[in-house]
């Protein structure tokens, strides 16, 4: 086993460190106080400034115009993105589009190719991720009410769908839809790329999440397709295969997302111990000095270096052993990390008093949205019992004592 | 023993339950997403009905216009008001002003009483209450920069303070102020009425929290008092007095909140359980029917009726021993129902899956504000820390085996 | 609502812990290092002791020669008692007899009062209670494989039992065996005396519990019946209601175990502050002015105060609206009581450090003796699934908001 | 990063499983009910048999007959050997006596080695590690009370220990005393060699812990050193050195320990999942198929994952970067790994039901007899606020937004 991270990676985790710092954490306060909308501009300065660098879309093909990294040494720029709010975004590797540009290398046509993924990789448009519906479990994909049927040459599109990420401004969509109902039940539903100026696709709103709809990337579109018609040449990848196309991009995603969580933790940690530090409770007694603040940074400091080791290895696996044989380790990181975001986040907080609820620091931010963290992507639950059914059926007529 | 609740207080708390399901629940939407000062003229709606069943100002003397409940059969209220944000607002028992009442109750001058007791009552008028300040911690009160220097017969108060909850739109604030700097510590500020329109009273904002500054008396004003001159009539009790004032309302202070909590369980609870019959991850298997989710209700319903039990003891224990008596038992329900609250509400919000986290509930708002709670009126930490020294110091000399 | 006791019973129970303090606790080392059955004897004495005090079997009734105390009193007595291992056994009110002499006075013949009930009471013979079986989950009862069959005027009972208590010495057994496997399933089984001396009643082991087997009283039986056969002027209640009875069996004893089991939290609070208070971590510095020991001491504070608050609520409703009403409230102190207590012993021994570890303190003992709360009389995930369902039924159909 | 394990690693790791499955655990219900005194002949043969697999002392230097395997590799060796209780002492390799080797190997005289260091390697005698006092805390090793004054060529040693595991049946301790009481005060206790049969090593008792004073290797020594004169030769390593060899030997000893606990999870594990899997609830409904034990399993698994990446690293740290560098990564372990392995062996115990009290299953000699992990070599507390002032420090005066 060896922990070390390579020379190079070194290098331009220093890059990135340096740019979050001086360039991105000094934009937050506008960031929480204004519409995402309006720092376009300006955040659109800061992504020449990282393509100039040569940093642009870390994580993807290099022929597209992306670094090329590998799982693993992206994971490490992730976390370092993580840091800030927008650091995905400025680099070019944010989420949904990550996702999508991933599922468009692999699956999509020539044509789709040049449409959608290269303006997508270089950041001139942006795309959104159409699955979770209003009243169907995302935890059961299987149950899913939006479809598909051919008419002529074309997909007539139905469904209601909530949650796609982004969807205010987006180019188009990846859309999941049932096309073939009489499949096997994981064979059922396909992936359409629906252009969002097709008639019928109605952003009915960005759904006000703790207190804020959003807006551009940073919003969640609520979607009605009625009667949403596009040609049959926009499905991505095989007819009915829509679900393992999903699953296939959750992997990378999810390493992805824990790495970004632990610099979301790492962040809070920062502020919480300098501010343990600085904050004094009487003079020359900081509240660093209290044994319970004591315990709060160790056991974060623990939990988060626990967290951090668990994902690298699950991209290790991933990488190593392919998809398949890491599922038990993505799906352990996705709710060990989650749950240990939150607390750390709610130390920091804590530790920060009255300050802490306000927006003068990024955490109130981290403490109400990352939230979501626990229920995107699988809920916590949805996990557990999954790799526990996983693992109980190993052990099944095993020889244990 | 006998935890049985009398039939008059039956009555009433039916009738406020009713209400609040009825007229004030139907009003969230609104008060999620719009401000609170363009809710108020609805409010006043609301508040005249409340008059009219002869259920305003419930904790508050007769003889000013309440109906003088005493603390447990006000705490029984307090938890009924509780269930929505605008309950006690309506019902004119809403903090500062409650806790403001009762100062000006115990230890304002018969002009004090005229000019701001009796309209403060009758809700014609609010107020804020000026303590906490930016660069001290509020947990160690004896640390005040704030000053009140004689003048003639005035007093000049100059001072940063910040959490003075409610500022916007208040008539007055009493403010916390050093006034004998040579005093013993506890003895050195006194309390002292500053009507908002005083020269040198700034409102520099209403400070942002969780990402809403809101306004009105929604919200937390951040205040600069410069030079800010008052006649010395404007002394609230005695002169040195204002920590021990402090504290005594502190006292039935935390019991409304902890039952005001207790009431925010009750409805996170409801939600809850409601929304485990209702949401089906299948056909015929609801939510509910999963152990992990049936573990939250279960040990929701065990913390909630533990804490529940707990605020009542400690309302009773001040009733029949007095304030000074029971001040272990008040420390104990500040830390211990704000921590069951927290868990609650976060497991309520992980029942609602993507739904939790929107504004279409009340629960995010519940989440991301009620988070203070552990943090005002003292931290758990230091009432962690401070019951623990009480403790320590009874079992001294002890024989232990 | 009114926390007071009672004169009556503060002055009972001042002298109760006066005993146990002067009487029983210096008994305890010889309790963790010798056999039980050696220290019969000298507890015989204590016994004599506390029936001339008159206090003797509080819970048992008055014509039996017990106090007759109602289920609150003896929740008070049974706290009291708690706080050592050997308080219920000398004031006569220990389980498993207890709940046996419930069951014989309230479905006993007189026959069976007599030969039984009598010197049961009056602490001249044990019993034990045969229903756990080895295969078969305790937690559902109507799985059950010991079955008693009619022969003549007999029973002829087969079947393979544990964890019957003290079956070590006891003159007989309550056994629990199908009798009717027609019946609907919770009328199967029955309830019938089976005096120790019957051939076929085989006591194969006192088995090792947390390593060591015990004896007499102290231990927990595993007993095989073969062809055991005995009148059926045995059978104790109705043919078919064992589980009817042994369901209200529980409501009491629950209640009796969860004041014994706050009465081991103040047992081990105590110490706990005790040792906070005394050990030195430097000169002039107790392990007390630690905040993390503080967090300790005010979390247990709040807990068993929580704790002790609940079982008391329990107590009153199960008198005031009877066994049905409170099932829940029953159920819910069953699994919050036995893990505040596995919590507060578990920080005790914590702050006593390597002599924590030792049999020079109780604390060991109770650390691992007592970790079986959270699996007898239902485990904790039996009691949290059935209180969910309970509450999600009666959810069922309310419009909530 | 590389997270794969040798091949050579991976065959030795498999033939000690296979060893420990067939060969050791079996003799465990024997080491639960009988002395460890009367086990020892038998477990010399499992010995003689790991010597001819050339698998003995496998953490030890070759020159003495061991393995010499590295940190990291020993690491993974004690994570194998630790699913059984007497797996480290079959193979040489166990505490304290693998301590003493190390203390031995780097600072004994030749004439030390050879008389000491030679056999001890060999399993021909054992040590113990004479340092825990009575009174004073084990977390400030500056307080000690023990000396070793100098007359003529001799230390006269006078002090109480107690926590000197394995001193029964000991050829000798290693002592530490003070004997330079006006130095600096980490420089004050030296090492000093005193063989058990020296008059004035008194032995007192094993200290009974959990029910158990044991014998042999598996007991803790209560010593009383009075007037007990050892040749000044005897002294290990430079006089007033004693605190810094401590320091240096916990490092690797710490790594040790923290395997063997990942070891103790992960057999606790097996059982809990095979427990799982094979108790029926019902027919046809394994425990297994609950969400809560499905819950129990996931949290375990990950909570495992995380320690064990934790403890490797903090192994390759220690080699790559050195003691002190590591000192922060070790202690982290050290609280986190302890309070992991206390919730599995918690969970396994409670999926196993009443069985899980018995002396039936390893689990019950694991929960009481393992809880000590989270005391011994610095209690949580200590490590906690150790670690939170070092990182305190390490943020002094940097700028952190």
């Amino acid at each position: 086993m060896d922990f070390a991270i390579s020379e190079k990676m070194e290098t331009i985790l220093g890059m990135i460190r340096e740019f979050v710092d001086k360039e991105l954490i000094p934009m937050e306060p506008e960031f929480l106080t204004n519409e995402f909308r309006d720092m376009e501009p300006e955040l659109e300065k800061k992504r020449d400034m990282v393509k100039k660098m040569e940093l642009w879309a870390p994580n993807h093909p290099k022929e597209y115009g992306g670094m090329g990294l590998n799982l693993m040494d992206h994971a490490l720029v992730s976390e370092a993105l993580g840091r800030t709010p927008i650091g995905h975004y400025v680099f070019g590797c944010q989420a949904p589009d990550a996702g999508n540009i991933e599922i468009l290398n692999l699956h999509g046509t020539p044509e789709q190719k040049d449409k959608y993924l290269q303006p997508l990789v270089e950041g001139k448009i942006r795309s959104c991720f159409s699955m979770t519906e209003v009243e169907q479990p995302g935890s059961n994909p299987v149950i899913m009410d939006t479809t598909a049927v051919k008419d002529g040459d074309d997909y007539i599109i139905n469904g209601h769908k909530w949650y796609s990420s982004s969807a205010d401004g987006a180019e188009f969509a990846i859309v999941m839809a049932v096309t073939n109902p009489d499949n096997a039940k994981y064979m059922q539903a396909s992936m359409i790329i629906v252009p969002s100026d097709t008639p019928g696709f109605n952003l009915v709103r960005n759904i006000p999440v703790m207190g804020h709809a959003g807006s551009g990337w940073s919003s969640h579109g609520e979607i009605l397709y009625q009667n949403c018609r596009v040609p049959q040449s926009n499905l991505l990848g095989p007819e009915g295969g829509g679900f393992v196309i999903a699953q296939e991009r959750l992997g990378p995603g999810r390493i992805h997302h824990c790495m970004r969580w632990i610099g979301i933790c790492t962040r809070a940690f920062d502020l919480m111990v300098h501010r343990a530090n600085t904050r004094m409770m009487a003079p020359g007694q900081p509240l660093g000095s209290k044994q319970i603040i004591q315990a709060f940074i160790s056991e974060s400091a623990a939990e988060i270096q626990a967290a951090r080791l668990m994902v690298l290895q699950a991209a290790w696996a991933m990488e190593t052993k392919g998809h398949k044989e890491a599922r038990k380790e993505v799906s352990l990181i996705k709710f060990y990390v989650a749950g240990v975001m939150q607390k750390v986040i709610d130390r920091a907080l804590q530790v920060h008093g009255g300050l802490g609820m306000t927006d003068d620091t990024i955490i109130a931010f981290l403490f109400r949205h990352e939230r979501a963290a626990r229920i995107y992507d699988g809920a916590d639950e949805v996990h557990k019992a999954s790799i526990a059914r996983r693992i109980l059926k190993e052990y099944e007529g095993k020889n244990i004592r």
